[in-house]
């Protein structure tokens, strides 16, 4: 394969640390695409035959579809996906499929390849977080009122509403795919026609072959196309930083399945069983998309770490990009489809959040606004009294508003009857009406102005 | 501070890992910034009277004053930033002061401050980068013409030019910027006003505030705002690329500056000597640049770990996310400030480069391109014949121009005396005029568009 | 301070990003404490008089001094730890101290000077890491038998007790403080005579300055003493698996502090208010615990990612090594002694553990077991037996215990009034008595068996 | 499978998200080697008869073969190996099988298959860390007194000889076997008789099990037994560490095989070509090691961001476990091997690195100790003067060698002609006798104890 300056054939060991058809199988079809529109290209501008450059094509589709229906033979001698689908190609249709390698290398082809299959991921990952969207909607438009507690430090801070919890990973997973979608328009750029690293004295028409696969332009350096691999680790990033929203809210399902706080039930779809206690009801499915991140900052840690220090152009180091995106890309997709099945199907408990929120003096703030509303009191005295009321009634074993006005005014003597109207949970989170906040008008305006945005 | 639940005052280990104003007083500008926003906002919508507003906006600015120069005293007892800002606003005006916090908390304040100060060092990483960029195009420019050898494998490859090969280093640098754009343009909205995470019951106006701070809106949802951190995760991912670029143009940087391959000298402002060995000069810039990537990815694999799983929606787990930013920042930053200086100070070994790129058959490709060309061979019929070729000349201890015409014959008897057009390494870059190839024309067009996007 | 090749000043950025003074400082101690070792062993030697040796461990004592004291000027121009107090030194002795680099240079300095340093800090951990395991074997000792639920996947699984799941703790951190000493054993060798990279002409003694610094013994190549840096890998990787552990028991803290779970109570001491919620008490400190893996993982990553692929002997890519190593270490032992504390202090509520470990059909597997060891029932029949009870109880709103033995003989003919003897928590795990179960009397053994291996 | 509270399948996203039986079944052998010391120890303590027992044992043996031929057919319906394997001996034995899960849970055997491997593992990378020290002693025997320049920086520093070089890998192999058996000393404990998470009611003998298998001991707490994964992650910290190290020899590789370097050259059974450049031959094996550091550590951040945050005792995110240690596994074992290969065959080109050696000024620091010694000058003097005298020879354009008496008398009175004597590069290295030192006796002498050592 490499010509005449070797005498001795590749240790066993070396073949198999080399060769990459094992896992590089998986950029078949964008492999064939890629070179189906470099050997249209070459046609167009006159360096191979109309009847080579068809022959070729027609050769490629035939290869395509042997692998497709699993009937191709991989060869690690042949090392990777590119040399054997132009040694079947050449088995096909002879002479014409040693042409196709013209004013093109391994280097610009793999990169190309790599850079479909990417954009591909990215493609289907923007339609798997619409759908996760989509399910965060639901959840939160049925539940747009009910109450729950917010937390801070897992201790009850404030009530909410169950639509505005969910909206919140609305707002998360928006960011995601706002961000896969500038790392798409990033990496929409064609390294074809870069050749080995220099480009080509060859007349190649690069426009052209960008175009066909797609692209928006070709990239504007060689050295560049060849060793870049921003696209593969801003993939990476984008999917990371989703990884861990979806930890977080994994997290919150399975705090929330247990026995102690039982505010959502998950379905028996999602859910496992134990082969020794027959009573378990697991969520098996939340606990492993809490565990995803780890494999997909890891292959985010190990491409970086493989980059650092590579020096120009292409250097075999770089082999190692594909198992870890691939890896990670697995992960995430079935992570997002894992989670858009698992929110539209669990089922909130209406009855036991509102009765979580309605304890643990989850109003003491409404407490002090209104002490500072309608007393008058600087915020740092009223946050001073309200400690103090809380403080008895959690000596008497009561909630704030079980308190007496007289036991409030024994703390504060311009107390009235009129707190009490701010100290049942409905009533807070009706107030929290400023823009963002939890009140269920302005959860169904944001859930309203969502569905409009997704269309 | 906080109020009457508490009878035992915190051990002095909870002190040491709670308190955060060790590190957080590097928000303080931001942190008054937020402050006078809010004061003058509180005033617009009547919470606050002008008189108090203006008293607080006045203090502040005194109490700025006294951090920027020195005179402040900053207390572990007052945790933060905010209460140690808002305990010396109260020595110094009283109970306007305390008036301050209204309508808002310690988690929507320190959301702000940390995310404008994020902003700000976009808005100095966007500068350095341009720098850095201009340092690149003045070499590429200066050296658009020198013949270099490019290398794949830190093997011989193919000639190129000196200026391509720095035009690489433009396209990546390049897309940091862009990253950082898309980063910057993303967390621009306020989380002011969320309070502790509901949102607040006092009539607010978020847009105000926002418009004052300079954010193009607030937040959509109140517990997002609290608890999101992508916009400190996706600067640290900008960040991480980049250094990864800086990593590798430092390595090459070693290497160039080996006495094996003198391809540049460094200037005696980015290097150092030796206490030991009087002879040395060592490129100790560019070895802390190749460094820097491992500190930065830390950054960020701290920083997404901490986040991994927590819930909704403040954890105190996120006071960790300062000092990871602030040190990866400062490391990128001062990165990207050394690395432009060392790009402009260096000068390029022009005959050593031209020397080194005419050994070590570099122009093979040339050769087995003219078979295609001139004779019509398939590219891996030309690709044997020139492998044969090669081996003979290694044999010979020759370069392949170096090979008579009838020795070449011997080997293909197709060859004639026009191949020896193509074997120089001068021929062979000023063939390379595909687009994105290394053609000394083509490195000078991207030169001037970059000259002309960057304005 | 490098002599005559230099015409140029460094830039002041390069200053900025090549000085360690600012770092390094805290190598002090340690820097002195070599340099001490080194005059002694020259002077023993033959190469320093023993006047001269005599002035430089004297003068040596009084800057150390002076840097305990604050009254030590340090100098970035002098780049590190190592010149400032040689310069410093200089002022106070004059000649001699000159002659004290003699068979030394900085590379083999630093490393010593950053190998006392862990080491120093291995033999702190180790101390605190046996008051952590005293703190966990109190907790034990004195609820080995209260009965609280053993989970897995957070659901209630069987019974178990407090003693025993505080004792898989004391496990964790014996393996800890195992892994530790074997760190701390293998580091143990100096690297002072290595000079620069290949030893020294000079008669030196290394065997005694090895001793005098107690080491076990000087490394046996040059080169490796000067380049290697394992011995902080692996104390990051020690403090990385530690910290792991912290972060469960830390997340264990925070849920069980939960209104919903009210397992344990954190004591003030350990625990925070809120500056807006007056109600607030949250686990701050569990809370920064389960964090600060993140910081030390990322300090492991970070070295690691330095180190990868530098070549032999030093680079200046190592001086990344000491800010990485002090802060993650700074981080582990805080966390060491705020768990140490938080566990000492905390009260486990043996009233809710016992009613949550009485619900859920925790005792399903024991009368699995049942069906098994009385009736011979095969396991996999008796857990199906079992899982139709299961579901009888669930629909009639019982826990297993309330089935009368009637309907129970509806699912199987066999069962017997000796069922319900296994039924209740405490029978279960009174019944768990294999080795390593959770058994009160084996918990107990297992106390009494680390109180005499910890001495 | 998990019996009556289930009224639902599994979501098809949910099956494939859990299944773990397409990488566990790598766990075959081990799981069944567990379940047959588990049927024998329970015929042993009388729950099962020896007939069952040993139709059990002698099942399970078919079960293997089955497997290890190739005709096993494994279903993702039961979901993992040990259901598969149990499944599959019901099928051949019936009944008795379904008393095989009698005592223990597939907690516990998961935890015991899975350390079992990992123990495996250990073994053969000791074996192959023993291999790959040989074959650094062989190089480093053959060449202990070629003489090769020693780098600082990428400098040139002071002449060092090869087989000195080949011995600071022998240090660092040499740790990296040291730890790993530490390591497997550490994990040599067997979880089996933990059952689910509690222990077991029934009297079993794990003392019986835990020497069969091979382990030391029982774990001593069954919580922890199930849920500890330090012995994975203590695995993978070492292969990291060791990684590392590879990644340093292998960029020493492709700098060293460079044109400009020359200082080895691999044998063509470890070198690769070019699809396009006919000339080329690569150090592809040298940089997929290089590369191979950021996988393994991929994983190993991968497995600790998993494990962060984990309550007791096990949660399904620990069966993310598996897959970072088998790829980070096979990539280290493999590079090992890949290593000793390339390092066996790699012949150093004695004559260049003599040369390189010679060039450079690197006898500098023996003339600043010749300085020291022979004329008394303090260190820092002879630092200063031999600064002067290489900047000199620089101008000159001359080795140090190569000025005059005369001219070297101009900068210092004192020296005289026998400072000739310590300026070549043999005489360097032979006067580098301090223990550790670069003399080649002193390598020889190493040489000979780490052949001892390794026996």
């Amino acid at each position: 394969m490499w010509g005449g300056r070797f005498s001795e054939a590749p240790d066993a060991v070396m073949e198999a640390i080399n060769a990459s058809i094992s896992f590089d199988q998986r950029l078949a079809a964008q492999d064939i695409a890629g070179s189906r529109a470099h050997a249209a290209m070459l046609a167009a501008v006159g360096i191979l035959s109309d009847r080579d450059a068809e022959a070729i094509r027609e050769g490629l589709l035939t290869v395509l579809s042997e692998i497709e229906t699993g009937q191709a033979r991989f060869s690690a001698a042949l090392e990777d996906i590119h040399m054997n689908v132009e040694a079947r190609l050449t088995e096909l249709i002879g002479e014409p499929a040693k042409r196709l390698h013209t004013a093109r290398s391994r280097n610009d082809q793999v990169a190309t390849d790599f850079r479909l299959w990417v954009r591909e991921r990215c493609d289907e990952a923007e339609g798997l977080l619409v759908t996760l969207l989509r399910a965060c909607l639901a959840q939160a438009e049925a539940g747009a009122d009910w109450v729950m507690p917010g937390f801070t430090h897992l201790q009850t801070a404030q009530p909410v509403t169950w639509g505005h919890h969910m909206m919140a990973y609305v707002e998360m997973f928006a960011r995601d795919l706002s961000r896969l979608r500038d790392a798409r328009a990033r990496m929409n750029e064609c390294p074809l026609g870069a050749a080995a690293l220099a480009g080509t004295g060859f007349p190649v028409d690069r426009e052209m072959t960008a175009r066909e696969l797609g692209f928006d332009r070709p990239m504007a350096n060689s050295l560049d196309a060849v060793s870049d691999r921003d696209f593969a680790l801003e993939f990476l990033s984008v999917a990371t930083i989703s990884a861990m929203h979806l930890s977080r809210l994994a997290e919150e399902l399975v705090i929330w399945s247990s026995a102690q706080f039982r505010f959502v039930r998950l379905s028996d779809r999602w859910s496992t069983g134990s082969s020794i206690m027959p009573q378990k009801r697991n969520p098996d499915a939340a606990e492993l998309l809490r565990a995803k991140i780890g494999r997909i900052l890891g292959a985010n840690v190990a491409l970086l770490t493989v980059m650092k220090g590579l020096p120009l152009a292409y250097s075999k180091d770089m082999q190692e990009d594909k198992e870890q995106v691939f890896d990670a890309s697995d992960s995430w997709l079935l992570s997002l489809r894992a989670m858009a099945g698992m929110v539209a199907d669990m089922t909130a408990e209406r009855e036991t959040l509102r009765a979580a929120a309605a304890s643990g003096f989850s109003t003491a703030t409404d407490l002090a606004d209104w002490l500072v509303r309608e007393l008058g009191l600087p915020f740092r005295e009223a946050h001073h009294v309200t400690g103090a009321l809380v403080a008895m009634a959690e000596a008497r074993g009561c909630e704030l508003a079980e308190l007496s006005l007289g036991e409030m005014r024994g703390v504060h003597g311009g107390i009235t009857e009129g707190v009490f109207g701010v100290l049942t949970v409905e009533a807070s989170v009706a107030s929290r009406r400023s823009y963002g906040g939890t009140a269920p008008e302005r959860v169904r305006e944001q859930v309203a102005r969502w569905r409009e945005v997704l269309g």
